[in-house]
């Protein structure tokens, strides 16, 4: 699909990673914003016993949570200063057991609506180079204008 | 709803904890498992920096992890010994802002499937000892048999 | 779960039923609202090879339309007069196939916003007078003020 | 997306059909498939008051039905000749109202699993010519075997 998304925001790039840098949860887990593009974010988690599930898995828990900050800052890549990003609802469909050495998550927005923008993420786990769907994710986020605490 | 669920492993409780304790997020995450009965469960997770996302709240990705992991134990805790529970998909949809001291999800399970259990799992906030609706969520397990490294 | 909402709108049951006779979907189905009640709405529809799939179940599709319109005027009876509803996204677990004489549609608002009201809808079949839950839906509505063409 | 699923049936085509006649609800509704390829299924659907909802946009309930009878029969495309195909659950974002003379629904599998395909659909609304998504479509399929009445 073509992605010929125009940013409002010539400063999209520092705003997304300003702002991702404020995720306490994306540090805790390790997570690193790889790649931002008008409408496209990419984000890396480190395979590991501390994002695991109880089989050694990386925990869907884990995978919803890049999955869904990559989705929002897909989303606010394309909105104007000042404005917030949050998640109203998402749904992850889990294709496969996370395993490897990483795994990946590309966000892209579907639907670049004004108050209520629709992203989806594939999550791909990495294994010696070889790259394999574990999660598709779909996302509503919801643009938030004039509420304190919530912006960017 | 009345929840009458008759479990097949009489040491269900104990099953059930000893696999929570191998989930590496929860610790990470410093969530706590409170309450596990036959086809429900409980987590407590503190609010902190550790788990917020930008503006301060609980990260949606940790209150669908805690959700997650809630949902899935509640299902296992009705399953026989052996036999290992991973999700396939769910959805989750997020009311308001996850604010206050901890957040509490509570699973139970709707359909006790042989081999594809749903269960709801209600998020709540906790704030001076008043309990809000933050998030709804629903998933699809599945009872795993005979794979290696998939049990309980 | 106690439904205490207070509707905005003495005439809510009048202006939900009108609303749902413009539905021509749900006349093509033969589906009847048989009860509305502040933030609660109960649809039916009988079972019969016209809304079947190609095993002689009721077909997802129509049980998703009737718990998507069960839910939407469960919205709607709590919005003020000349506000609009309309679905932005909904998710449904299909529990076990549809048989029986009939299914019931039963809505009810979880979260009343303002602008994005969630609701859940259970389907039931009925057999001989036995209900069982078929389906487990939950959808996101929206509010919509001012746009021609979409009130009530 | 590279499709290149190799069919188990040579005669998945001519089984595929056969199945869709008998979706009772498919002929209520008005719907044809007019493309069926190996994990590819396309479903139209002409707007008429009989499938609208009250504002006289298609109903998401009619959306919903085409989608998913799209993504089954893409996952059964795929399936030997005797298993039948039962959706689980799904999911779907209404990302426009769907306007236009008629919409069509395009289904590909995104995971081929022997129990569990994964499919989505989009679906578009068509309006002199000029294509729109108006909803997005996620299933979880079920592929069933030795269950009588269950097949194709």
């Amino acid at each position: 699909m073509l992605n010929s998304f125009v940013p409002k925001d010539p400063a999209f790039k520092a705003r997304v990673t300003a702002s991702f840098d404020k995720q306490g949860l994306m540090i805790t887990l390790g997570a690193c914003i790889v790649h931002v593009a008008p409408g496209m974010v990419e984000i890396v988690l480190q395979a590991s016993p501390a994002v695991s599930q109880q089989h050694g898995f990386i925990h869907a828990g884990a995978l919803a949570a890049i999955a869904d900050t990559a989705a929002g800052y897909a989303a606010l890549s394309l909105m104007r200063p000042g404005v917030g990003v949050l998640t109203t609802e998402f749904k992850i469909n889990l294709v496969a057991p996370a395993k490897g050495e990483r795994v990946v998550a590309k966000a892209r927005v579907i639907k670049a609506g004004r108050t209520l923008p629709v992203a989806q993420t594939d999550v791909f786990s990495e294994t010696e180079g070889r790259e394999e769907l574990v999660a598709l994710f779909t996302a509503t986020l919801m643009a938030v204008e004039g509420r304190e605490g919530v912006n960017d």
